[in-house]
């Protein structure tokens, strides 16, 4: 392989400590010609619908043959298992608990292997705490430098791949359901309703017993009030104009959410 | 072209969310060997005079030819310009809202261009809410790659940029006018005034009807009282001694300030 | 040298502000085609004891020849050694005011300078408040670009650099004494007693007169209770399940502690 792949890191690891500098030393240490670009490392801690919607978005973005390495991993040091997935624009390794199950309902996979090659890892007795840098950051940069999939481990099942459990996005005469997928820092309510399936209609929300009128543009309605409107990601989004409406709502991830369609 | 240019990136995205990943996506997607540099991502949302002092402190230190992508974009989807600017360090991309007045005060631009020709985004269509993905982030990748400035679009007069409409810093019979430009995190207030304007002189500050007087260090004030000395970046900064100058004195962005000199 | 190292940069400058985008700025004018790595930026201001530990957590993990090239930097401007140090695994830059003791601790050096070669700095006329970019910087990138340590200033004795004044961990008689030297942002209190010499015995903490069992894992106590364990980092530490032990104990960097085993 002439082409250096890129490496992309997406983690709830913060920057304050030094935990996703050593990662990238554990990749530089592997190959040091590699490119590495951070998605994010603010995923609220354990967050998995966060972390599953923020590499769903960002994914799409990087080029053919990319290494995602993403690692949002409460079940770590148990019996979850490690993978990496072959997709039609790149790869995936981290956690099998869902991470992935959002870009993969738009780019299946392909294959996937278990983890279970320890030559591949940075040590054949990883941390139980730690596999960010024990397995994942090594195995991601030697998928990166050119090694096969299948070299990594285990053949499994893509099907076999873990979902994550939340109401998926789903139509059925006039009335969308969904739940909320990501809370951005203004407090912004993101679903995983497409934006497309309410564009040029009229429509509104029902959230929290509460009624939400869909709308264009934030100049429609006073500061202060409730609005549905398509975000920029293009999902169905819940704001308050001037505000906060996770705090005004009382909502997190995960909570159910109706569109009615006129 | 055999040197690759540096690619910088100053925005008001944060780092939570994967908007400024997303852009370095792009940037890789269309050559994958530039070097993307943050100059910072924490502007206060939408402060175009905090965005143009930290530009015009940053840039001088970058190597002649040198990208720098800004992104605080408070008119995006509007019908404010979309520019690329070279100048004698390098180029400079970004919405035209008074965002690089700043560095080109000290560095006057050479030539510019409004960015109309789509070819170079990442897509004819844009999004009206992320143009530093789908138009700023591909230029400035062009850019760095060797596309020449006049290709990028059509040719403007870089007279007919925006500048920022701030109190510009003016001597007058012994008096200094000037305002804040930027509030760094401990509430210092960095004033527009030159240090070399005060230095080795008497001086003094009003501002918020308040009688400052200009020191060399903070040891020669007691703690908790306010001083006006001349700051790390080199401009006239209202400080308190162990405190925070933004909260005692309740100023902002673009307050006005006066110098006397004794 | 054919082989270009890596450089790591660790601050307490904060990402806010453009300071550490200035710094690549300087290195990339010297050589483009190094690669920077962030350890972190967000060490608590001023705080040596913090720096230390992050510095000797991440270090081992990266490849050979690696420059770290660390700023916390109270004495700046003032009569505190600019240095540069060689040892097994690379090099070190920065203040000589003991930031480098836990790594050397680990890894001693082989040799030292005291950076007196201002061909080497970014200017011979350095600033008195940001060394960081006006000198280590600088003499970070040409070390990684090939120029010789003993190039760099004046050869000084490795014995001779500053050891920071904290209790370090020693054992008698059963008791080993430490002190805390790292807090992270859940508030957990890191201690020097490295975890190994508690591994496999029954034994408990002494600190602030509180007494706290040594755990294996949080399942072993209820919600809100102290507990001392092996952290993540291979130290022993003092958690609250579910909790602050900051917070709860009111202890802080350098605060002694006891464990005593059975």
């Amino acid at each position: 392989m002439n082409q250096q792949r890129i490496v992309t890191l997406l983690t709830d690891f913060g920057l304050s400590d030094v935990y996703v500098g050593v990662m990238k030393g554990v990749i530089a240490e592997i190959n040091p010609s590699l490119q590495v670009i951070d998605l994010t490392h603010e995923i609220p801690p354990q967050n998995l619908i966060a972390a599953r919607f923020c590499l769903m978005n960002a994914v799409p973005y990087f080029p053919k043959d990319t290494v995602h390495i993403a690692v949002v991993d409460p079940g770590v040091g148990g019996n979850r298992r490690a993978v990496a997935i072959e997709f039609s624009s790149g790869f995936l390794v981290g956690p099998d608990n869902g991470l992935f199950s959002g870009i993969l309902s738009l780019n299946p996979a392909i294959s996937a292997v278990e983890l279970t090659n320890f030559r591949y890892w940075r040590t054949a007795s990883p941390s139980t705490t730690f596999h960010g840098r024990d397995i994942f950051a090594a195995v991601g940069a030697h998928l990166a430098s050119g090694v096969a999939l299948a070299e990594l481990g285990t053949v499994i099942n893509p099907e076999s791949l873990v979902k994550l459990p939340i109401v998926e996005c789903r139509e059925k005469e006039g009335i969308v359901e969904g739940c909320i997928q990501y809370i951005d820092r203004f407090g912004n309510l993101i679903t995983n309703i497409p934006g497309n399936l309410v564009i040029n209609k009229i429509w509104n929300v029902e959230i929290a017993n509460v009624n939400i009128p869909g709308k264009k543009t934030y100049s429609d309605i006073p500061i202060g009030s409730l609005i549905a409107l398509i975000g920029s990601h293009g999902w169905v989004e819940i704001a308050v104009n001037n505000g906060n409406a996770q705090s005004k709502l009382q909502l997190n991830y995960g909570d159910e959410i109706k569109v009615l369609l006129n």
